[in-house]
């Protein structure tokens, strides 16, 4: 049985996340249908975690088992770009070791959000980012970041909907910086929960519009309370970035 | 009588370009439907220029003229917006004077062209820059743009199909720098020939893969035949900029 590792990127828009679903279209399954068509066999697919609806990735990284196939570790991805439909590519398939897993191998994430700060919307990055209108304090907002960094209890920074042992994660390294007509917010930690980086961002926007101090959001972390922090930024301004072995 | 101009943004994947045509569908009738809707007045949008199917702007200009409206002129963006398609946007309006034409008057326009230069296609950039597989060698792109300079007869530069009375233009700025995964051109000239950025970027894409010589450049511009310069490289790379008045 050989391990095959796939790096993937693709727009969110037109899909319900990356996790199969019984009544609707998901990156997995359209990948996974791709495999059956090139290999004859069911493959599954294990990613390093699920997207949601409209969340984009740049490099997701999801691996499957095959036994007996004569397409060589690294065609996988020319073979199976012949077969997907445009906004699911392929950028690298490659063997590993029999224990890789996607998930449970994954030692740390890279996420951004992009915030689009201007009067009107834009028509090019109308999928691709969260357009907000009104002047945003960048200066609060990156104050405010800081203090998201390091290890802390987000249980305020979950949306419901998932079950994990802990809500305590690590952030190593969060940044907010202007980028041409807007703000990316960059962040990485050694895991995430459920919509944590769309609340941060949607914290870190609240700040930015005056709504929450800076040094507010300290007491918001350690409350451990969701109605606390911000909305939950929406999905299209989100990008799975890396994911680190 | 007020003449209102409105600066515009489009994502020119969904469209047949800019010009009205009687069988499918174009940015100029979108928006002239959408001033009918607002106004109840047949209003004829006049454009900087047309761009072709798939093409972008991130700032195109039109101007259209109308009698008793009581919207005010910086108003018509809000409104126009309210009932346009995601896909285009009008970033302003305001009023100018009665003699502003947005083609006649236009002095000079800045475009760029994006392509992506990695081993396989991008997902997230399908649809708004050229993919390229094989690397480019970029100093020779960049030794053959600064022959495109200044003033020359672009006859060789241009796509038949359309009637100009001089094919002689002038280059103020033209350059090409790397962009994340790719290369960035920006040409910004006092007008341009059908096609011109584009068989701009295909003949300098050329140079970058080896097949065409960066002094050679010179003798193609020269020549004035059509058949000496590069392919006319596809329109989802390229976006109307900015137009100078």
């Amino acid at each position: 049985m050989r391990n095959i590792k796939l790096i993937i990127e693709y727009d969110g828009t037109n899909y319900s996340g990356w996790q199969r679903q019984s009544n609707s279209l998901t990156v997995q399954e359209v990948i996974e249908r791709a495999l059956y068509k090139l290999t004859g066999k069911e493959c599954i697919l294990i990613a390093s975690g699920r997207t949601d609806a409209g969340v984009h990735a740049l490099a997701q990284v999801a691996n499957f088992t095959i036994g007996s196939s004569s397409i060589p570790s690294a065609k996988f991805s020319y073979a199976l770009n012949s077969l997907l439909p445009h906004d699911i590519v392929i950028k690298r398939s490659e063997e590993v070791s029999p224990n890789f897993h996607s998930r449970y191998s994954a030692k740390a994430k890279k996420y951004k959000y992009l915030i689009y700060n201007s009067e009107h919307p834009s028509a090019l990055l109308r999928n691709r980012a969260y357009h907000i209108s009104q002047p945003l304090n960048l200066d609060n907002m990156i104050k405010a970041s800081e203090y998201f960094h390091g290890t802390h209890d987000f249980a305020g920074f979950m949306s419901s909907g998932s079950s994990v042992k802990s809500t305590v994660r690590t952030i190593k390294s969060i940044s907010i910086a202007p980028k041409s007509d807007g703000l990316e917010l960059e962040v990485s930690a050694d895991g995430f929960l459920y919509n944590m980086v769309r609340i941060i961002a949607g914290t870190l926007i609240s700040v930015g519009m005056g709504k929450i101090f800076p040094h507010s959001v300290k007491d918001i972390i350690r409350s451990c309370d969701r109605k606390q922090a911000g909305k939950t930024a929406p999905p299209q301004g989100l990008y799975l970035v890396e994911v680190y072995y």
